[in-house]
């Protein structure tokens, strides 16, 4: 069965909003054995809306439409979709003596417009909406189609707002659609590797997970990593993680130490979780990141528990008032070399008592190196250091994009190699 | 006249991967005078995409397509696009010398595939491609409608990757859009407010830009901001101009200081820019945003000169190492308390030698505060603190939300604390 997503609202045909919803209710329906063929983005235009219903009906089995059922006259929602099944909105005595209660339990009067949303399309199932005042419906009927046979179609009618429509669909609405399609039980892993070009995984990989025609992969670029998801349909749950099981078994093989996530996690949280492992604590020193690899250890929750802190040596004189990076160091080979990188790993590590110290320093961009010894260093040239006690390493990057791509590069280097050094 | 956007590409019906071209091309439109009223997204399936070309065709006057231009069997928007206006595709002797010619610089030989980037609508006009190999097209003609008459359709294809789209649309695609519609002079301008209810600015500014009903006005609500947007088409610049500045002149004088921005810039820029005009320092002492702060500013080209750096004090110990602060104070009141958060904006002012030192320090959740002082002290309470050596004020806030927002709004509560001391 194939389903068509329709979004209602004028909002989302301005530059400035986009319809996510079908993002949420695309992996739902994929789960459910659903492929989704056209999504459509409609305004608040009662012709528009109907004309979108009908071209939805004819060509997909399930039609979900998301937006437009508040009480407002720019909510047509329900009215279109009557009117392009053919079948009349009856108003809801149940619903209505609801929202009359609600609104006499804060001791308003509803104002009229509002009986509006007990509109309910005539043999449609009413989804409960717990986070708000509009209702959903659901519909499963059979309609004729321009052959003269009827057709089975499910139409949904869903509120707009992400926190209305995914607890609704989750709890109402779901359990529905599942009954009415074939049982399927699935599972699903994603494995992560930062840093890697995504042919480099997909030539190594793609031999293997090619000769698992039944499991659905995919392999997405993020920033600075790459995914890959699998996803296995079977009879039962044993036979689709078993299935899973075996191909990431081999993938994780060929790909070895590249994988940092095999459940999903984050980069910040593997590192997070390896030092609290080795009972480990850390401390950063950034210059040309001014703060974001902090920023993103720090985003994680319990990060303190690892994470002791550090400075943002953005100044050269910070270099030495925060991290005790001898003058001359940034004086002879520059703020962006390895030495200073050095310097700074060494010398956080050692002010802030923490078992590791990680420095990066680089040219951002978009302007050259300082003038002195920086002044012919490259856009893109990164040093990122890295002080245990015993050995300080130091990796030399060359990055290549813009100022916020080369800083996030960066970042994420550095907690490759935390997470590398921590194998 | 109306338009339709078509995005073409199965990766658009994942759960993964969203059409934002569409955003680019509706602002841009929008410029036009013309309208977005339909957006569908379809995957790469002929009679799919064929389908939907027939119905934009009917519904709209202008069809937009992105993506599908490429060489491979899955790049189908050219045949399909093809087929719904009943026209043939011919290929295009100099695009494909061009193509040869290009492969042969390279030492490669050609895919024969390649060659369908040569098809080109009859009657279309080729937009070149400067940063890929899939030329637009262009086409403006008429074709019967369901009532018999010629109707005038404007047919546009274009890549989908943005960086191709985006210079092509501008450079070749507007101009022959702008030549077959109306003239039309523009004048836009976005006002910013940071930290204050949608509400509030609506109740204030709207009985003004009611009054100007000839220009478009939009209220954005963003991360911890209120943007407005107004709009206005007149028949000379001038006159679009006067009128655009007219109102925002009014809106300025009731929002008063407010506004941070009326020009678009961000709230970093400004803190940046008022720095830079009065020739001061900054540096950050940061706690519960770990390095949020330092991170926007940095992100800033240009923001060295007037941003020295400072200190991610996550630990207690740190906050002592880095800003001197008092360990009997983060003892007697708690590492979250305007007590720590003075001495640690006065510390790291010191430390640092800037003009003014800025600290952040506060419970961003989920977990409840320290034990000690801090234990029974609310998620998202937080201390901000400013010192500029003479005095040091500091304010308390109770963020609602989430880990994310609470870090999110405590620094731009930083940000706009400085601006409002610049004022």
């Amino acid at each position: 069965m194939i389903a068509e997503i329709i979004a209602a609202g004028s909002e989302m045909l301005t530059p400035f909003r986009q319809d996510t919803n079908s993002l949420y209710l695309t992996a739902e329906l994929n789960d459910l054995g659903v492929s989704v063929a056209f999504k459509t983005i409609v305004g608040d235009n009662l012709a528009h809306l109907i004309g979108a219903a009908r071209i939805a009906l004819d060509r997909a089995d399930i039609v979900l439409f998301s937006g437009g059922l508040g009480p407002t006259e720019d909510d047509l929602t329900r009215e279109a979709a009557a009117a392009a099944l053919d079948l009349r909105l009856s108003r809801d005595a149940e619903i209505l003596t609801g929202m009359y209660k609600r609104f006499a339990a804060r001791r308003m009067v509803m104002p009229p417009n509002n009986a509006r949303q007990a509109d309910v399309i005539d043999g449609a199932i009413i989804l409960e909406n717990k986070n708000g005042s509009a209702p959903g419906q659901y519909l499963d009927t059979t309609i004729p189609g321009p052959d003269g046979q009827l057709h089975r179609k499910i139409v949904i009618l869903l509120p707009g707002p992400p926190k209305e429509l995914k607890p609704m669909f989750d709890e109402a609405c779901k359990p529905l659609l599942a009954a009415s399609l074939p049982p399927r039980h699935l599972a699903k892993r994603m494995l992560r590797m930062a840093l890697i070009p995504e042919s480099q995984v997909d030539a190594r990989t793609a031999p293997i997970y090619k000769e698992y025609a039944d499991i659905e992969t995919t392999i997405l670029a993020g920033s600075a990593e790459i995914q890959l998801h699998f996803l296995s349909a079977k009879p039962s749950l044993e036979e689709a993680e078993a299935r899973v099981n075996e191909l990431t078994a081999k993938i994780e093989l060929e790909m070895d130490d590249a994988i940092f996530s095999s459940h999903g996690e984050s980069l910040e949280e593997v590192v997070l979780l390896m030092l609290g492992m080795r009972h480990l604590t850390l401390a950063t020193a950034e210059s040309c990141t001014g703060g974001l690899l902090a920023e993103r250890l720090t985003a994680i929750a319990g990060s303190s528990r690892y994470f002791l802190g550090g400075a943002v040596v953005y100044s050269d004189a910070l270099k030495t008032i925060f991290a005790d990076v001898p003058p001359t160091t940034v004086a002879d080979f520059g703020p962006v070399s390895s030495e200073t990188a050095s310097a700074l790993a060494e010398g956080i590590r050692l002010r802030t008592g923490a078992s590791l110290g990680i420095s990066i320093t680089g040219i951002a961009g978009p302007g050259p190196g300082a003038p002195g010894p920086d002044a012919d260093k490259p856009v893109g040239l990164v040093y990122i250091g890295l002080a245990d006690g015993q050995i300080t390493q130091v990796k030399e990057l060359n990055l290549m994009g813009d100022r916020e791509r080369i800083r996030y590069w960066a970042s994420q280097h550095a907690l490759e190699l935390i997470r590398r050094h921590l194998l």
